[in-house]
């Protein structure tokens, strides 16, 4: 511990997601003082067609 | 924010998902009197094999 | 199943939350076609200086 | 209620996480006195690419 | 990893809870051969007013 | 979107959360290319009784 979940659309390359979980968790690191063998981190991503926002999914936005 | 998250098994048409994020995000701001734009919903659906109701899965009952 | 989360900043009466639940549990029934007492939704409320939007926390918007 | 959400790498077989489910569930009814049908479980499995620990994804662990 | 995430109206003693979380983490251990010491689980309490099932809040099922 | 859902146990300062959640939302914005305030952060919190390492609480480790 601590958690950390990722709600996102589809879309991104591997690369970007390596470098965003390596940042993520060196932000608890930093600022929760934990070492970042505890820190895990997951990105639960959807089909465009299963996220929304103002009620409009992503794959009509 | 507010985001909604739904936890389903999989199954459903993207016209039934896209109605559903619809009347979700009519919810949130009806009740909670926020813009819809700031609504987020996201469906996270599993395959039947990984979902269980009383211990037995989907895929199964 | 389906299991509806919806994670928000605090401040909304009871009134709101028993609305807004009843209104999230209809708009599952409608378009998933499930009965209403198979659906569950939690609430998952943070104190405001436990969420944030653009970085910036909702005790400080 | 009680719904559990397992997040957890891609990798396990469907009879795994079949006997996973239902001993989760029996341990609900145990320890919380609840009738199994009203426990659900969502394992929510993530390719490895797209869950780190300690900065690092688990398709280079 | 794994991570368990438990969703459960609030009224459960420490001593349940405590006892939950070690079935859990010992049906994780024994299904997917993973040693204890990475398993974690955290139960997210909701005040009864802030749960439903069938649309209903647990303060008045 | 994306949002950012953190589970940890109590005890960290309110100056903590606020790095933290600014850090989080700078590391999205670095790598995923999305502007700051489509970006939310949600901080759960659970007392050190409700969040298990190893299937023991932490208000006993």
């Amino acid at each position: 511990m601590p958690e950390i979940i990722v709600y996102a659309a589809e879309g991104r390359s591997a690369e970007q997601k390596k470098s965003l979980m390596k940042d993520l968790t060196d932000a608890m690191v930093k600022n929760f003082g934990v070492p970042a063998e505890v820190v895990t981190v997951q990105i639960v991503e959807a089909p465009k067609a299963n996220k929304a926002k103002g009620g409009i999914p992503f794959s009509e936005r």
